[in-house]
C-alpha cells in the first residue's frame, strides 16, 4: 500500500489530532531559530521584540478573520482542554451568584469530555444546577428541551458546533438566537469545525468560540478562544502584565501562534470539497456490509467524519485487525479508552451498548487519498467478515 | 559585527527566553511530520500510538533523571505561569482549610510576577496569610526572617532557586531542610537555574519544582512541574481519563514533549562553565566604567546572568542606543514594562529608584560567543558615556 509520503501508513484518526502541514513547519521555524524572541509587552521596546510583537498582532487578525472576530477577541492558550476549563469556569466564575439561588448551566449529552468534567465539577460546588440536553438518533439537540432549559437565569450555555465522534453538525445559529434572546452566555465549542465548517461569531450570536490548531495541520499545544468584546472571563491564571488579561502567558508560545495561523491562512474550501467527496465514497462503501449502520446525520455532517457501527463485532478486535493492516482509526468501544466506559455519544443516539461496541470511526484530513480509502473499504470489508465468522452473536454463527 | 548565523544580531536576553537549538528542532521535526499522532492513552491501542506513548515516557524519564526525580513525578504544562498557579494554587487547594484560622503561606519579596500575583490573590480570598520574606543586599534570602514565618501552620513556602533579573542563587537545601522539619510544602521555581545549577530533589527536599523549555533552547509553551510521589495537587483544569491527572491535556504536545526532554539530554556542563567565563568577562570589564555597581552576588550567581547598574543613566535610553548597536538585553527600569513599575527586585535590594532606573540585564547562551562580549563591552562603554554627556544628573554635569 503505497500512502501518503510512503510511510505505509494510513492515517484515519483525523478527528483525534493531524500532521503538521509543511508551510506550517517552515512557518514555526522561523520563530524557533530567527525570530525566537518573546515579544514586547508593549509597543515600546527593542526592535527585535516589536517585530515579533507585530507578527503576533497578524496572527490574531489572521484567526480573526476567519470566523468574523475582531483582532483583541482572540486569546491564545494551550488548546482545547484549557479552552473548555477557561470558558466555562471563566464565564461562570466572572459571574457573582444570586443569594440562595443556583445559576443554572446547560450543555448537551454529547459534549466533550472535558465539557461534562467542568459542569460535574460546578455541580458539586453546590452553586449551580447543571442540564444536559439530550439528542435524536442523528445526534441533534433536541431544540423544545432545550427551549424549556433555557431561562431568563441561565448563566451559560454549551453546545458543540459538530461532534467529534459522529460529526453532526448543530444549527449553532438557531441556538445562538435563543440563547441571545434569553440572555444567557452562549459557548461554542468548535475544535472539530473550525476551517470544515463556515463559523461568523456575529451572525451566530456566539459569545465564547473553542477552536484547536491541532485539528487543522497547525501545532499541538496550541489553541484560542473568541470572546466577545465587552464579556468578562474569570481567568484560571495568574500573572501577566495586565490583570484584565484573561489568558496570562509569560513568555508567548510565538512559533505555536504563527503556526497555528499559517494553518488557518492555509485552510482552503477545496481540501474540504475533496475530503466530502472521500468520506462519501467511504459511507457508501461501508454501507454495502451487511448489518452495519451510519452513526450520525448522513447530511449535516463534518465534511471528514465517517462512523459507523458494525453488529456482532467488538471495536477492539476490528481496531487491532486494521492495525495490523496499518490503518490507524479508533472505536467508541469501552476497553479502548482507560475508563472502559463505551462511548457516552453513541449511547445518547439510543443505540444499544452492543452497537456502541462496534462502532468505527474513521476521520480524514486533506492529505488522505482515494487509493486509502479503496484500501482502508477493502480491509475493513475483510476485517469484519473475518470477525463475524468467529462471533458468538452474528447471525450466522446463532 | 558577524554574530552568531551572521543575522547581525547580538541576543543578551536569554534569561527571558533562548533560541531552539538544532538538535531540538530536528527532533520536533519528528513528531510534527512522523509521529504526529496522539499517545495512547493505555498500554493498549494501535501500534501508532503506542510508539508514540513510549517516546513520551522516554522524554518523562530524561527530565526525571535530571533531578533525580522519578519519572512518574513529571507533569508537563504549558510553561512557566501555568506552573507557578498550578503549583501554588494546586497545593493551598489540595488541603482543607482549619475552621475559622487563616491558613500562612510564605514567599519572597524578588519572587517572579506570576508567584507574587497568586499570592495576592490567595490573600485576597481571605482565607490565607501571606508573607514576603526580604533579601539581603545581594539578593539572598534572610534566612532568619523566614525561620520565624515558617511554622507548623505554614501551608506553602514558594521561593525561587535562581533569580531572573539578578541570578542570585538561594541555598536551596537549606530552606528544603527548614520546610520539612516544619511540615511545609516547599514550591522551588527553577526555571533559571534548570540545567545551570544542580538540582536533586531529593537531597533538596523539595516537594514541588517548576522547570520551562524555553529557558534552555526548548520550544516554547512547554514547561513541567516535578510533584513528589504522594502529594496531591488540586487541578485547575477538568479533563482527561484520570481524575487524578494533575494536568489533563487533552491532545498531549508531543513534539513539545519531546524537544524539551532533547534540550535536556544535550544540556552540558561544559557550556554553563563556557558562559560562566563570558560572564565573568563582562562583569569584570563593565565594572571598569565608572559609577558603575554590580547587581546581586559576585561568587552565587546564574552562571549566564550579568546585571549592573549605571550611575546618572535612564534604562530607557540605554536600551535604545545599545538596540542601535542590534544588541538585545533588558533593563529594571520602568517604562520598559507596561505596568511602569521599576524592577521589583532591584528595589528589594535596598537600592534607589535611581539605581534601578540605570539596570541593565545581559543574559548569555552556549551560542554566545567571546567577540560578542567584547563588541557589547565596547558599545556599552561609548553608549554609557554619551548618555552621562548629557544627562542632567551626572556629576560632570552638576
Amino acid at each position: 500500500m503505497k500512502s501518503y509520503k510512503g510511510s505505509g501508513l494510513v492515517y484515519l484518526d483525523n478527528g483525534k489530532t493531524t500532521e503538521v502541514d509543511p508551510l506550517v513547519l517552515a512557518e514555526m521555524k522561523k520563530y524557533f531559530t530567527r525570530y525566537y524572541g518573546a515579544p514586547s509587552a508593549t509597543e515600546y521596546g527593542h526592535s527585535f521584540g516589536l517585530k515579533i510583537r507585530e507578527d503576533v498582532e497578524k496572527a490574531k487578525a489572521t484567526i480573526a478573520r476567519k470566523i468574523n472576530a475582531d483582532p483583541a477577541e482572540i486569546v491564545f492558550t494551550s488548546g482545547e482542554t484549557e479552552n473548555d476549563n477557561l470558558a466555562i469556569k471563566g464565564v461562570c466564575f466572572a459571574k457573582p451568584l444570586a443569594a440562595g439561588k443556583k445559576a443554572r448551566i446547560v450543555t448537551t449529552k454529547i459534549e466533550r469530555k472535558p465539557v461534562l468534567d467542568v459542569f460535574k465539577t460546578l455541580e458539586e460546588m453546590g452553586c449551580y444546577e447543571a442540564i444536559y440536553i439530550g439528542v435524536d438518533g442523528e445526534g441533534f439537540v433536541k431544540m423544545d428541551e432545550l427551549e424549556k432549559a433555557v431561562s431568563k437565569d441561565t448563566a451559560l450555555v454549551a453546545v458543540q458546533h459538530a461532534n467529534p465522534e459522529i460529526g453532526t453538525v448543530q444549527d449553532i445559529a438557531k441556538i445562538g438566537e435563543l440563547c441571545r434572546s434569553r440572555g444567557a452566555v452562549f459557548y461554542v465549542d468548535a475544535t472539530q469545525s473550525f476551517t470544515k465548517e463556515k463559523i461568523d461569531v456575529k451572525q451566530m450570536q456566539i459569545d465564547v468560540l473553542s477552536i484547536s490548531s491541532d485539528k487543522i495541520h497547525g501545532p499541538k499545544g496550541m489553541g484560542a478562544l473568541y470572546v466577545r468584546s465587552g464579556l468578562r472571563l474569570q481567568r484560571l491564571f495568574e500573572g501577566g502584565e495586565s490583570a484584565d488579561d484573561p489568558r496570562p502567558a509569560g513568555i508567548p508560545n510565538v512559533p505555536g501562534i504563527m503556526g497555528f495561523a499559517k494553518a488557518v491562512e492555509i485552510a482552503d474550501e477545496k481540501d474540504n470539497e475533496a475530503m466530502q467527496k472521500l468520506r462519501d465514497f467511504l459511507i457508501s462503501e461501508l454501507l454495502k456490509i451487511p448489518n452495519t449502520r451510519l452513526n450520525g446525520s448522513r447530511e449535516k455532517r463534518l465534511c471528514n467524519n465517517v462512523n459507523v457501527s458494525f453488529r456482532f463485532i467488538e471495536g477492539e478486535s476490528l481496531l487491532m485487525l486494521l492495525d495490523e493492516k496499518k490503518i490507524v482509526a479508533t472505536t467508541g468501544s469501552a476497553c479502548y479508552s482507560s475508563n472502559l466506559q463505551p462511548s457516552h455519544v453513541i449511547l445518547a443516539l439510543g443505540l444499544a451498548h452492543e452497537e456502541a461496541h462496534g462502532s468505527l470511526r474513521l476521520t480524514l484530513s486533506k492529505f488522505n487519498t482515494k487509493q486509502e480509502m479503496k484500501y482502508a473499504v477493502k480491509t475493513a470489508r475483510d476485517v469484519v467478515e473475518q470477525l463475524r465468522k468467529i462471533s458468538p452473536f452474528s447471525a450466522e454463527n446463532s
